[in-house]
C-alpha cells in the first residue's frame, strides 16, 4: 500500500507563526511516528484575494494550490482565531480551492478526511486557543463534503511559551493528541477505501 | 447637526457582484430618504492578504482602509456567503482593518453601530440568501465592541434576477427593510451620541 | 447481516408537528426503499426538563430513552428551528442521553453515524427550513463524536403546505434526497464495521 | 428616577451549580456597588419541557416566568455549556418565553438590554468556560431584538475551585468584569431611554 499523504494547510503567513510551529510539530510527529502516512506542508503564500473575475485567467499559484489538495488524500488545519473567528487569510485559501471551474482538478475537497488543530497566544481563562475559529471552520468543511474528525481537540493556548527550542512541545499530553490525530485521519481514509 | 456618515463596505471584489448592486441601491435609498445620513462605498480591492509580518511596514492601502472607517459613523456590511460562510476576503479586510497598532488609527471599529445586509444567486428552499455569512460575521462583531443592529433581516436570495434595469430591487418591501436597517443605523448612532 | 437500525428522534412535541410528519415520511420511505435498514422513531416525551440532581435517581423516561439510542446503529435527527437556533427540548433530550453516569448504558451516541433532516413552516426569502438549528446541532454531534452525514441537505420550508394527504411530500426531489440520506447512514455504519 | 430591574437567569437547575453561584454573586455585587439597579434571580424550575400543544392553556409556571420577564427592564443570562452548546434546560425557558401568544405579555425580550455571563468547571488548555454555550445564546438574542453587551466576558473556567467560603470570586479582575458588565446594562438601558 502507498503512503497516504496529508497535506498540511497552515492558516497564517507569518514567519514566526505559532500555527506554522504547531504544523511543523505535527510534521515531525508524523515521520516519527505513522510510517504509512506522510505530511506535507504546502505554501500558498502567493494566492492572491480572491476575485471571481479572475477564474477566467485563474493565478498559477491557484492552480498549483488546488493540485497540491488534489494529490492528498487527507488535510490537516492548523488555524489561528482572528477576531473570535476563521483567519481571513485561510479562509480565503479554502475559497480559491473550493471553485471547482479552475483548472484541471475539480472538487479538491470532497470526501477526503480532514483534521484541524490550532494555537493561539493567550493563556487566561476562558482563551479559546483558536477553539472559536475551528468550530467556524468546521461548518466550512460541511458544505465542502470532507470527513471531519471529531477528536481530539488540539487547543493550543499560551502557544509562545508553549514550544522548546528544538521544536517540540512542552506539554507532552498535546504532543499524544496531534499523534491521536493524525492516526484518525488514518483511519479515516482507510475507512474509505475499504470494501463496504 | 452633521451628516451622519456610513461607511459601505462590500464583501465582494467581483465587477457584477450582486452584493456590489446591492450596497449601490442601499446608497441610493439613503441618498433620497434619508437626509441625515450619507453612505459611501469603501474601496478595498487593492488590500493584500493579512500577514502580520507587513504590519511594520503597513501598505498604504491599509492605511487608507482604517482611515476610511475611522472617518465613518457607522458601518454597512453587504455580504456574499462563500463555503456557508463569511467570505476569505472580506474577513480579511476585517482583520486588516481590525490591528490597532497599524497607522494613526487604533481601534477604528469599536462602539460604532453597524448593520449587515448579504445577497446570494440561489432561490431552492433553504437558500439562505447569506444569512450563514451574516451570522458568522456577526460574531466577529462581537469582539469587534460593535453595536449590530437585529433587525429586520435583509437576506436576498435570487439574486441573479433581483434587479430591475434601473438598479432597483424588484421586490419593494425588501427595498423596505433596506431602510428601515439604514434608519436603525442613525437611531443607535444618535443613542451612542446623546446625554445620559 | 443483521438490519441496521436507525433510530428517529424529532425536535418537536406537538401533535401536528411538520418534522414528525417529516420523520414519519422518512420512516416509510426507508421502509420502501432501503431494506437493509429500519427506522424507529423513539418516543422522548416523558422526558422532565434536565437537572442534575436528577442523575441519582434518575427518571425511567431518562433509562428508556438512553437505552434505545444504545440499541440503535445510527441516528437521524428531524428538528425544528426555535429561534434562530435548536429547540430546547430536543437539546434537552440529547443533553439527557450524553449523560454517560446515568443507567447501564455510558456513552450512547460516540462513534454512530447520525443525520439531520428539518422542517419550517416560512416559505419567504431566506427562510432556513431549520438550517441555523441544523448548524448548531452539528456543534453538538462533534463533541458528542457522532459521524455526521454533510450531504444531502434537507431542509424543507413552507412545511406546513408540503404534504399530500397520505403522508408523502409534494416535492419528490426533497423525497429522494430523504433517501439518499438514509442511504449514505447506511453507507457510513458499513465503513465503521469494516475491517481496515 | 425609579430602580433598573435586572431579571437573572440561570442556566442550570442544579442546587450546587457554579452559575447559580455565580448569578448570586452577581446579585451581591450590584447591591454593593450599583445602587441605580436591582437583580433580581427569577425562579424558572417549574417551567416544562416546551409543547406548542400546552399553549392553549398554558402553564402557569409559564405565565409567571414571562410576567417576570416582562417586568424587567434588563436581562442577565448565566449560562453552563452543555455538550459545547447552550443546555437544553435554558433553551427551553427562552424558547417558553419567547412565545407571544401566551398569556397578557407580549414579546417580553424586544427592546431589552441583555449581557451574559458563565462558568464551566474545566480548566485545561482550551477550556472554554462556557464560551461556546455564549456564542450560541448571542445567536438567539439577535432574533429576539435584544441588545447585546458584548464586553467584558465573563467566562469563569475552573468554577469549582473559583469561589470563596462566603460566595465572593478569588479572582478579583473577575469580579471586576461583572460589576463592569452590569454597568453596561445600567448605560445600555438609559441609552434606551434617553431622548434622542
Amino acid at each position: 500500500m502507498s503512503v497516504i499523504r496529508i497535506a498540511g494547510i497552515c492558516g497564517s503567513l507569518r514567519r514566526e507563526s505559532c500555527n506554522k510551529k504547531l504544523i511543523i510539530r505535527a510534521q515531525q510527529l508524523c515521520a516519527e511516528q505513522i510510517s504509512e502516512a506522510q505530511l506535507d506542508i504546502i505554501d500558498w503564500s502567493q494566492l492572491p484575494v480572491y476575485n471571481q473575475d479572475l477564474e477566467d485567467d485563474p493565478p498559477k499559484s491557484v492552480l498549483k494550490f488546488k493540485e497540491e489538495i488534489a494529490d492528498s488524500d487527507a488535510i490537516l488545519f492548523a488555524t489561528p482565531e482572528y477576531n473570535w473567528s476563521i483567519p481571513g487569510p485561510l479562509k480565503n485559501a479554502i475559497d480559491w480551492a473550493s471553485r471547482v471551474k479552475i483548472g484541471d482538478h475539480g472538487d479538491v475537497f470532497a470526501g477526503k478526511p480532514v483534521a484541524i488543530i490550532g494555537a493561539g497566544p493567550g493563556s487566561y481563562p476562558g482563551s479559546s486557543g483558536s477553539g472559536r475559529a475551528q468550530l467556524i471552520l468546521r461548518q466550512t468543511l460541511v458544505v465542502l463534503n470532507m470527513i471531519a474528525i471529531n477528536s481530539p481537540s488540539v487547543m493550543l493556548t499560551g502557544a509562545f511559551e508553549a514550544f522548546k527550542e528544538d521544536g517540540s512541545l512542552k506539554n507532552g499530553v498535546m504532543e499524544e493528541k496531534i499523534v491521536k490525530l493524525l492516526k484518525e485521519l488514518v483511519i479515516s481514509h482507510k475507512r474509505l477505501k475499504s470494501t463496504i
